[in-house]
């Protein structure tokens, strides 16, 4: 990381001498400060905007905690390929570059260009009664996550964002939160795609059994992320740290690329910096997983679907923030009067 | 009013067998809906979007109820024409045609071919001891927003937003709120651009005043808007009645805004059908309207600018709703099998 050249005052002083009351535009401005602050210039820029949407298969998808049959995750990577689902949408709206990668689905692609082939493994070992991964599978997700990350910066890009798709994936999420953190299940665990509140019951029974049955693993991210984690969960958290440490704003999306990047914080504090919470998803642990960040997302629109639908939405938001900073005029410029004086 | 084609089942339908989990894509699914029965189709297109910045001065600016001088007013008008305050980097960001209304600022602008001359007068009367316009003003502002949303709906427009410049009218807009949902005016007074505490205390003192000297005053709408109104909010609240008429898309700002909203709404109450609530603003008596209205705005992120920026900033959420109707691929045409039956 190279030493800062601009500082925070002189960021902070292009901000308030806009003409408009002083943190009148309240959340761009903090947006405008961050994206300054990363990009250490006074005219920051957003250069081959990126969303990588990574899927995967859940072992623990077999035990009953989805309100979707696991075969709804390749099908969806299909839809993906075929530009038909809402983060197909949402990115052509925008002109956002769009990655599509094949984590671990447990389903032969075949030879596909509209897809990377990243597979780590058809699918995730159910861990209720086992790790979901092995140490080795789990390194090779955050080298693969890191790796693209590379590939996607040589186009230019400085805006990175991350989605995911994989049926079972926030019960995954959900025991990852809750061993990180240390908060019981029942608050970190919640409806995923459409559970009814027997269903949701049934989840966090199952669980709260693999929490039991994991409960001497250690506690340390990559352990964590390897007994509990989704192929797509481990390549996120990788992606996140390297755009991070490649000075790329990292868009997080909802409630499970929130989980990756609790544990890529974990790994490297740093991430911190260059992270944008992008929506508050409508899945119960994310409230409360935001909160334990001491973050507030800039869209609350109560979706919960994933694929980096959030991020994609966000966007013109980060455009806007830009846009202030580099075009608005200062009140000097304007000749327009300060506040009046008491 | 013509009478609907679509049914509301059918539209529910349609956006029920996107390839998404049931509500998943929350706020923007009910948008999609609203703006599908508003131009009664399926298909639903956003054309030729605008907004209008309607401007004025007000008496009650003297009573030292306001952080900035009044001269701030004409100032701004000049900032938007040169084209550098913040609607203007917001509308250019989004393809969005501004249209800036002098309804009735304290200033001579001669003749400009960027602002429309709608001036009613110069500058509100203090309404501390006296109305601050008389009727027929009150009427010939609310005309005069019909008529220019008229001529905008010749350019093909069918989504139209509102905002508003002017120092002071947040002690307008409060003391309107105050009598006509009967509330308190400390429950509807904040701190406009930028007051202290002992500042607000001192606005809402002579908020107070104002409100006891005007007590046997009428309370129907338009009694209650030419006493306290300003020539921009009766404009707005005009215009509003009007675009909902013609059956646009009617995008409300922040609190000034949905102040000439309520208005309308008491005059029309049709016109809820056709309003979106863009921005809940960070000026206190905001949240309580929109609570008061049963209404939730699309964005929260703390601005208190005015102007249409909330508008301009959520217009491209109106495009995403859009877009995922007309463009998502549906469960059976991806492939993609559907929830799983108990």
């Amino acid at each position: 990381m190279h030493t800062a050249t601009i500082t925070k005052q002189e960021i902070q002083a292009k901000i308030d001498l806009k003409t408009k009351p002083l943190g009148a535009l309240g959340a761009l401005e903090k947006l405008a400060f961050q994206i300054a602050s990363v990009q250490d210039t006074l005219s920051p820029q957003l250069v081959s905007p990126h969303i990588i949407v990574f899927a995967a298969s859940h072992g623990i998808a077999s035990e009953g905690v989805s309100a979707y049959p696991s075969e709804v995750t390749p099908q969806m990577v299909l839809n993906f390929i075929g530009g038909g689902a809402a983060i197909n949408v949402f990115t052509r709206q925008h002109g956002i570059g769009l990655l599509l990668v094949d984590a671990g689905v447990d389903y032969d692609f075949g030879k596909n260009e509209k897809l990377v082939d990243a597979k780590v493994g058809f699918g995730t070992k159910s861990f209720l009664q086992q790790p979901a991964m092995t140490g080795a599978e789990c390194r090779q997700s955050l080298e693969k996550g890191a790796e693209l990350v590379r590939q996607v910066q040589e186009t230019g890009c400085n805006v990175i964002g991350f989605g995911e798709m994989g049926i079972g994936n926030t019960s995954s999420a959900s025991v990852i939160m809750s061993r990180l953190l240390n908060r019981p299940i029942s608050e970190c665990a919640g409806k995923g795609t459409g559970l009814d509140d027997d269903q949701l019951a049934k989840k966090i029974a199952v669980l709260t059994q693999a929490l039991e049955y994991h409960q001497n693993t250690g506690n340390d991210p990559e352990s964590v992320l390897a007994t509990f984690g989704g192929f797509e969960i481990a390549m996120m958290c990788g992606a996140m740290r390297e755009a991070a440490r490649l000075g790329m704003l990292v868009l997080v999306d909802g409630f499970i690329a929130s989980v990756s990047y609790l544990v890529a914080l974990k790994m490297d504090p740093g991430v911190q910096r260059n992270a944008i919470f992008c929506h508050q998803s409508n899945e119960k642990g994310h409230r409360l997983l935001l909160e334990s960040l001491e973050s507030e997302a800039l869209l609350k629109l109560d979706m919960r679907l994933g694929e980096g639908t959030g991020c994609a939405l966000a966007y013109p938001l980060l455009q806007s923030a830009v846009a202030f900073l580099n075009e608005m005029a200062s009140f000097e410029s304007a000749g327009v009067s300060q506040k009046t004086e008491n």
